[in-house]
C-alpha cells in the first residue's frame, strides 16, 4: 500500500485499485511504477483477460504529486514525466483491454488516464479537466492524450481554462464511452469488463495491438498493416473455430477459455 | 448478377447495387472485384457526377463472405483483405464522390464501407457494428476507416464488444451524415446526390482528391498541397466563370454541364 | 482602415476587428497580411495576454476578395493563398491564445480563420459555410482547417454540398467552443478572453505552442516532445510559484502580471 494501489485478480477480471483516497489518489512516481508493473504483470497472466483501473474514496485521481515537482532538478523532473509516459504507454501495450472505472474527479494525469485508458466508463457525477494552466504548469503531457480524444477546440478550452467538464460532456465528446448513475457504476464496468473477456484473449489481444499499430499512420500504410494482421489473424485456431461456430450456429470454444 | 451486384447510371448518378439479398449482401472476392471495376469504369463516363452504393434486402451488407475465410491457405485470406482494401481506396480514388444508401445493417465489411464512402444517408432502422471479435477475427481493417471515422474510445467499445449502434448514435459519432424515416431514404440520397451533381465535375473532382491528399498530412504539409491545388483550380475555366456568374449576379454554365 | 482592420488592445486583451462591413470582410490580401502582421505585433507586447478577432456587421467574413481571383496569373493565384496560409500559420504561432468572436456568417476562409483560431465563441445566428463549390474554385485550403476541425464524413459533406451549418451544429462538431445569445456575444468572449489571461502569459505560451508541436505527431514522438516540455515548463519560476501557491492555499503571483 505504500505504492498507493492495490492488485488483484478475480474471474478473468485484473482489478488495479488507487488507494490513496485520502490525498486523492496523486500520481507519485512510485504510483505509477507500480501501476506499470501490475499491468506488465498482468500481461503473463493467462486468466486475466481484461483490466479494471479503479480508485477509492471521492476521486479518480487528483494528478501528479505536486510535492515531486518543487525544488527540483531538470532530471528529477524529466523522471516523473517519464514515469508517467511509460505508465500511459503501458496502458496500450497492455495485452488486456484496459477500462478507466471514473467515480468523482479525474484531473491532469488523472484526466489523461482516463484519455488513455481503452475504455472508459464514468459515474454521473465524475468532472475532468486538466488544471495545469492555473498553477502555472501546462497540462503538456496530458494534453497529447486528450487532444487525440476529444479534437482540437474543445482540448485547447479544457487546457487553456483549466475548466471541468462533467460526465455528460465527457461522454458526448468522446473522453468516456459510457456514464451510468453512480451507484450504477461498479455494475456497468463489470458487465462491460465480462462482456469483452467473453471473446477469444487470443483475438482481442491482436485487435488491441493492431488498433495502435495503424492508429497513427496514414490511411495506405494503415491498411498495408492490417490487411496481414486480418490475415493471419484469420488462419489462427480461436478464428477457424469462430467463423465456424458462427456458420454452424453454434457457439465457439475458445482455445484459451 | 454472379457478382452480386447491379450497376447502373441516370441523370447523372451511378448506382452500385449489392444484389444478394437472400444472403445479406456478403462481400465475396467476386462482388469486391465487381465493385472496384465499377468505380473504376464510372470514372471514364463523363456524364456520372456522383456515385451511390445501395443494396437490395433487409441489410447494406453482413460483411465478408465468411465461406471464403474457412481452411484457406494464408495467400488465400491475403487475397480476401487485399481485394477488400482494393475496394475502399477505389471508393477513395474515384473521381465522382461516393454516397453510401444503407437502409438495414451495415456489419463489419460492410460498416467499413459506410465509413469509408465520402457520404452516407442512413434509415432510421440502420444499424452499424464490427462484430469480428465475438467470431475470433478481430475488425482490424474495418478499424482503419472506423477509427478515423469516429474516433479511438467510440471505435475500440465497437471493436472490443461487438455491439451495434442504431442510425441516430451512427450520425451523432460522424460515421454517417444524415438520419432519415425509411420510406424517405431512397428521395433522401437522390436530393443530395443531385445537389452534389449541380456543381462543376472538374471542380469536384479536384476537390475530392485533394480532401484524400490532404487528409492523412501534418497540417503544414497540408497547406503546402492545399495553397498550390487552390491556385490552380482558380485558374480553370469553371472557376473563372463561377467566380465570374458569382460577382455578375447570374448562373454558372460549366464546360461539362 | 485601407486594410480592412482595426487593430487596438486593453487590458491585456488585444482585439483584430475586421472593419469592411459594407463588402462583407473579404479577406483580400492586404487585409490577410495586415491580419498577419497585426499578430506579430502583438507578439512582441508583453501586456497582450490574449487576442480577439472579432468583425463589424452581420458577416463574420465571407472569404477571399473574389475579385482578386479573376483574370490572374498562376503567380497572382499563389500569392492570395500563400498570404491566407500566411494568417492562419500566424493564428498558431501566436505567443497568445487567439479565439474567434463569431457573428454573422463566417464563409469559405472565413469559415477557415474560426477553424483555425485556437478558441471560438459563435452568435445563435451565426452560420458557418466552405460554399466554393458552388463557384466552380473548391475550398481546399479552408478543408485543410475544417476536416481536422470536424472530422472527414462532416466536412466532406459541407465542402461538396456548400450547405450552411448553423452555430449549434457548429458547436455540436467542435468547431466552435460555445454558442451564445447574439446580445450576450462580447460579454461571453470578454469573459473567455479574462479567463485566460489570468493564467501566467509563459505557460500559456508555452502550452499553445506545445499543443501545436504535438498535434500532427505519432503518439509516441508526442510524448517525447511533451515530457521535455513539462519538465522545463516546471523549473520555470512561475511553474515553481504556482505549484507552490496552490500547496500553500494561496494565490500565485506571476512573474508578468
Amino acid at each position: 500500500m505504500a505504492q498507493g494501489i492495490d492488485v488483484s485478480h478475480e474471474a478473468g477480471i485484473g482489478v488495479i485499485t488507487l488507494t490513496d483516497a485520502r490525498r486523492r489518489n496523486p500520481l507519485s512516481t512510485e504510483t505509477m511504477s507500480a501501476v506499470t508493473t501490475a499491468l506488465h504483470e498482468f500481461g503473463s497472466m493467462a486468466d486475466v483477460r481484461v483490466i479494471v483501473i479503479r480508485a477509492l474514496g471521492p476521486a479518480f485521481s487528483a494528478g501528479h504529486d505536486l510535492s515531486e515537482l518543487v525544488d527540483r532538478t531538470l532530471d528529477d523532473e524529466r523522471a516523473v514525466f517519464a514515469a508517467c509516459t511509460d505508465m500511459m504507454s503501458a496502458v496500450h501495450s497492455a495485452r488486456q483491454p484496459v477500462i478507466a472505472e471514473v467515480a468523482g474527479f479525474a484531473f491532469a494525469a488523472g484526466c489523461q488516464l482516463v484519455a488513455t485508458c481503452d475504455l472508459a466508463v464514468a459515474a454521473r457525477s465524475a468532472r475532468f479537466s486538466t488544471p495545469g494552466v492555473k498553477i502555472g504548469l501546462f497540462c503538456s503531457t496530458p494534453m497529447v492524450a486528450l487532444s487525440r480524444a476529444i479534437g482540437r477546440k474543445r482540448a485547447m478550452k479544457m487546457l487553456l481554462t483549466g475548466d471541468a467538464i462533467d460526465a455528460a460532456t465527457a461522454a458526448d465528446w468522446g473522453l468516456v464511452n459510457d456514464v451510468v448513475d453512480d451507484d450504477a457504476l461498479r455494475s456497468a464496468v463489470t458487465d462491460l469488463a465480462q462482456k469483452v473477456a467473453a471473446s477469444s484473449a487470443m483475438t482481442v489481444a491482436i485487435g488491441k495491438q493492431a488498433f495502435y499499430q495503424q492508429i497513427d499512420e496514414s490511411e495506405t500504410d494503415a491498411y498495408a498493416l492490417m490487411q496481414e494482421t486480418m490475415a493471419t489473424n484469420a488462419l489462427t485456431c480461436d478464428a477457424q473455430e469462430g467463423i465456424s461456430a458462427f456458420l454452424d450456429k453454434r457457439d465457439p470454444v475458445w482455445t484459451d477459455s
